[in-house]
């Protein structure tokens, strides 16, 4: 029956942090591993007025059949999001797509074909992994620095391999928690324009900034190479699977192509009820209460790191997102601790699933969304006593 | 730029129909030509009532990140559906769906090798083709007879072509309006196992049946080699896009692999909303009232074409679902007819699209599902007028 299965399924690598997640789902374990948002702060009073003013003004057109790039009136909501940074983005450059996760598979359906490069961040977000896999790309992974990818090796691979994209996130990546500086965006942005090659830009964090100042998007740099995109996800809430993609209007008619056979078009009840939301609502403010939460846990858990990981350990001092990596001195495997910690009731996810074909690291991925600061410090202490135990 | 573009995307047909839509679309146009349920029997009350029930007992887990699968509640309920053919089903077996077209991508995704052999029947559905196209099949058609596939074409094409999968519609066929006989079904029931091939049935309309028994699904009789679709898109609303995957619980595990990367998850609130409707509401109860105006729309459809239609042209009586399927004499050109056809204000789809490389037939599909009887029967008038004039 094996034999049955196509060639790219067998190939794609199974979801370790699902079996991750697993461990952690137990109560008495302190979980780091997660990548959810906190559901504190989901406006649930908000989207419940919404949804009430949805099925009493808008019934039949929220539950019928709808368009396979989305409502108009959403793409011009979401397309206001950009004028702080200057942009002025048409409708017809803007798809709305089954959460950030089909924006991916959309693009490696659209444009990966089989044994073309694409360029990955090392380490790199797990689900573009997954989602490329799909498509038999080969992948030359390019390391990550504080302030964005090595620019000097990604101009040389980008003369020597002739990528078809590069995939990166500009702001508080996952897993590591950086952020790429202007002068990497807009270089980058250069060189996808001399070279004709494609940008993927995943920023579903960029607006759950707590420190430093907010950065044009590479898009802006570079609006014909780039493919943008973002979500409802960590802004408004998950569940709804709202995501979207910006680019040029050639590219988003193919993916719109891609994108009918895949699901004809995305839940539209959810799109009519975050376009009331977002009518009747300051998502700043709502933001605002999101942001400050995630600026505290954030600090409490790198202060406790401070305090009680050994001195030669480092970790990324987030300046927005949900995340921090740990980089452990290199004899350290992540993977002996994950045991370890797991004993001692508390959980995150190993480097291992971000980098492609390594087997351990000394890295993990700490996430600070979701637990509440005395959890946090608990975690980390409970983290500390499992190092000194390895 | 258009090189950047994978091989596959370039290869799948456009929607035809999408274009036709747009036709149709005007307001002073009598349209045959969608393929929506009727909206007036949406149950609007109903779902609001379990929409504000969700949102009070449940509002964190149902606007979350959630399981790739779906919930567990909503796959019991959907295998209880399948206790009146005599089969338990158990939850592991079903896979929740963005809509039945995710389920079509995922299929091809998981199983469908480049230059591998899949058989459709002819005509077929167009989501079909167009989902299975981006995974480069050799694709061999069949013609579709009264009571199903021509069995002995079909049985030789297995014994010939060892085919990876044979997709077909068991009830009330999308565009055909046809029906498999008990006979057939379990004939490719037999030879699925025999040969150790994969059907994919898709049965989204096998609810909506208005005269005639029902009948087992092929799945019944092969359940290790049949993967059964079915939908909430015809019987409750197709807004929330959900729709499901039965099979054995390896390909099931398999094609979980594929979803995860295609879009994490189905929207759980939709799904929360839909398992709090099924444990509140009688669905049959909701499905008798639009059972009841679909076989009144049909047989005014079918006295109308039976009235005004030359004598030589033929269509199917349906039993169920929302299409009927118009063969005229092979000289006449569907594509001409709906040119004259829209200027005397009534639309419908030409068969074209659903056959693979034809590029004009005598045949159309025509939607009864969506107007009014008085509606339908002026829309058949200005189609017979239009027929004349041709």
């Amino acid at each position: 029956m094996e034999t049955k299965f196509s060639n790219r399924i067998q190939q794609v690598p199974r979801s370790f942090i699902r079996d991750i997640l697993k461990v952690a789902g137990s109560p008495d374990v302190i979980s780091f591993a997660g990548g959810l948002p906190n559901k504190k702060y989901f406006p649930v009073k908000e989207l419940a007025k919404s949804t009430q003013r949805v099925l009493k003004n808008n019934s039949s057109a929220a539950l019928q059949y709808s368009f396979t790039n989305g409502l108009p009136e959403l793409r011009e909501l979401i397309a206001s999001f950009y004028c702080t940074q200057g942009l002025t983005i048409p409708i017809e450059n803007i798809l709305i797509t089954t959460g950030s996760q089909q924006a991916l598979d959309l693009i490696g359906k659209t444009f990966i074909n089989e044994n073309e490069t694409v360029i990955l961040e090392k380490p790199s977000y797990l689900g573009a992994i997954q989602a490329f896999s799909m498509y038999n790309p080969k992948f030359e992974t390019i390391d990550l620095e504080k302030d964005g990818i090595n620019i000097h090796k990604w101009k040389e691979s980008m003369v020597k391999l002739n990528p078809k994209l590069t995939y990166l996130i500009s702001n508080f990546q996952n897993p590591s928690g950086t952020s790429y500086s202007l002068n990497k965006r807009k270089d980058i942005a250069e060189y996808a324009r001399k070279y004709d090659s494609l940008i993927v830009e995943d920023d579903p964090y960029g607006r759950i900034r707590f420190s430093g100042e907010p950065l044009p998007n590479i898009y802006k740099f570079a609006p014909n190479n780039t493919l943008l995109l973002g979500s409802f996800s960590k802004s408004i809430v998950p569940g709804f699977r709202l995501g979207w993609i910006i680019g040029n209007e050639m590219y988003i008619k193919k993916i719109e192509v891609a994108k009918q056979a895949a699901d004809l078009h995305t839940d539209v009840f959810a799109q009519y009820i975050v376009i009331d939301y977002l009518k009747n609502n300051d998502i700043q403010l709502h933001l605002n209460k999101t942001i400050a939460a995630y600026k505290n846990q954030a600090t409490e858990m790198c202060e406790a790191m401070q305090t009680y990981f050994p001195n030669d350990f480092t970790f990324t001092i987030p300046q927005g997102g949900m995340f921090t990596w740990v980089t452990m001195p290199k004899h350290n495997s992540s993977l002996k601790l994950f045991e370890i910690a797991r004993k001692n009731k508390v959980a995150f996810v190993p480097g291992v699933p971000f980098y492609i074909g390594k087997l351990d690291c000394s890295n993990m991925r700490l996430n600070f969304s979701c637990s509440d600061p005395e959890i946090i410090i608990e975690g980390i202490k409970r983290l500390a006593t499992s190092v000194k135990q390895i």
